[in-house]
C-alpha cells in the first residue's frame, strides 16, 4: 500500500532544493542534474513543476533559483520568527555599541544554526552567516547551546571528532568538558581565537518563557583583551530578549 | 505521458505550505485538511512525508510548523539575499536616525514584498511585515516601485480596483497618474496618511547594477510636517545601497 511515486517525488524536489546555497544561489538544469544524481530528463520535468508552484523560478538566461514565493511561505511562518523579532531590537543595540558582528543562532541536530547577523564594513573575519551552521564545541553560541543542551547531545559531541581550528580551540573531551562547565559557571561563553586566530567569540544564553535556553545571543570581535568590557553588553541583550520572550528571571547562574 | 500522481503531490504539498502564516504558524493535521480541501488521511499522509524530508516540523503537542531545514535550504539561497545583504547596513544607520520603521521591498507580481523590516518599540502604526504584501498603489514603497515599473504594469494597477485606505489613498487613476509623474520627477515618494491616518512612508529607489530600479528603501513615521527632514536621509540610503549594489550613477531623476 506504499506510494512510490508520492515518496519519491518530494524525495527529490527535497535533493534539488538542497542543491542551491549561498555561493550558488543559481543553478543550470545541468548542474541540478550533477548536483542531484537525477537524470537531465527527470530534473529538466521536475524543475518545471516545481516552477509552476513558485518553489523555484527560472531568470532570463535559463538559471534556476528558490523561489520568491516560497521564500515568502517559509519566511512569513518562520519556525523562529518570534525569536528573531524578539531578539532585534536587542541586538541593533549591541550593534551600535559593538560594531563587528551580532548574532542570533540556535540549536539544530549537533550544530549551531545562525537565524541572523548584523555585520559592519571592515570588521574582523567571521564565518557565521544567516541561515549557516558551525559545530557546538568550537563557536562560542555553540559552547552555550551545549552547555545548557540535553546530556545525550553533551555525550555525543564529547565522543565525537572534535575539530581543531586553531590551537586555541577547545579539540579534547577532556579540555572541552572543563569549558562547558565554566560556561555554565560563569553564564557566559568567552571564546579567544577558537575559530580563527584573529576573532574572539563572546555568547550567552537567550531562555524561552519556560525557562530552558532556547538560543545564544553573541558578538564576533577582534581577538584582544579590550574584549571582556563587552561582556556585560552581551549578558545583558541576552537578558532583555530572554525576557521580552517571557522569561521569569532569566538567572546568572542555573543555581540562582 | 504525463505523470499525474507527480504533479499532484507537488501540487498538495504546496498547498499545504500555504496554509501557515504569521498569524497560524503552527496548525494541526485537521485544521490543516480544512484549509487545504484534502481529506484527513490524504493530509495526514503527505504532512508524514513532509515531516519526513525536514519541510515540516512536528511540535511535543504534535502540531505542525515549516521546518528549520526547509527554513535553513530556503534562506541560505534567498533569491533576496544579496539585496538584504547590501541593503542591511544602510537601513541600520537609517534606523538609528529616525526610528519607528526602515523597510526593503521589492516588487512581487502586481503587489509590494517587503524583504526586511527594523522597527523600535513604541512605533507609529505600520501594517508592513517582513514576508508581507501591500498594493503598490497605496504604500510608499508601491509607488516608487511601480513609477519605475514596466509599463504594462502600470496600465494594469491603473485599471483595476485601487482601494482606499484612508481618504489621502491615492484611488482613482487620475489622481494615482499624478503622484506616479511626481515620483518619478522628484525620485521619491511622500504619503502622508495614505494607508494609515496616522503615518507616513518615505521611499527612495534602489537601482541594481544594470541601472533598473530594483527595490525600494522605505521608512514609516508619524504624519506631521517634520517628516519632511528625513526625506535626505532616505534618499542618501537608498542610492548607497544602490552603489554597493554596482549601480554607476544612481541618478536623481530619470533624465539626469
Amino acid at each position: 500500500m506504499k506510494p512510490p511515486h508520492r515518496e519519491s517525488v518530494l524525495s527529490r524536489a527535497a535533493r534539488i532544493l538542497q542543491a542551491f546555497s549561498q555561493d550558488e544561489p543559481a543553478l543550470t538544469v545541468s548542474e541540478i542534474a550533477r548536483r542531484t544524481g537525477l537524470h537531465v530528463a527527470t530534473a529538466s520535468r521536475l524543475v518545471g513543476e516545481l516552477v509552476g508552484h513558485g518553489f523555484l523560478s527560472r531568470d532570463e538566461d535559463r538559471r534556476v533559483r528558490i523561489g520568491v514565493r516560497l521564500w515568502e511561505l517559509v519566511v512569513r511562518a518562520s519556525p523562529t520568527l518570534s525569536l528573531r523579532d524578539a531578539a532585534m531590537p536587542f541586538m541593533e543595540g549591541v550593534h551600535d555599541v559593538v560594531g563587528h558582528h551580532v548574532q542570533l543562532a540556535v540549536l539544530d541536530g549537533e550544530e549551531v544554526l545562525f537565524l541572523e547577523r548584523l555585520s559592519a564594513p571592515r570588521s574582523v573575519i567571521n564565518y557565521t552567516r544567516v541561515a549557516g551552521r558551525l559545530p557546538l564545541h568550537a563557536s562560542s553560541s555553540g559552547l552555550v547551546l551545549l552547555a545548557h543542551g540535553p546530556a545525550a547531545l553533551k555525550d555525543r559531541v564529547l565522543t565525537g571528532e572534535l575539530a581543531a581550528y586553531t590551537d586555541a580551540t577547545p579539540a579534547t573531551p577532556a579540555v572541552l568538558r572543563a569549558v562547558l562547565a565554566e560556561v555554565r559557571r560563569q553564564g557566559y561563553a568567552y571564546c579567544p581565537g577558537y575559530v580563527h586566530d584573529d576573532a574572539l567569540g563572546i555568547a550567552a544564553p537567550v531562555r524561552g518563557a519556560d525557562g530552558t535556553v532556547a538560543a545564544a545571543l553573541s558578538v564576533i570581535v577582534p581577538n584582544d583583551r579590550s574584549a571582556q568590557a563587552i561582556v556585560p553588553v552581551v549578558r545583558t541583550a541576552a537578558r532583555g530578549v530572554s525576557r521580552a520572550l517571557g522569561a521569569a528571571a532569566a538567572p546568572g547562574t542555573p543555581s540562582a
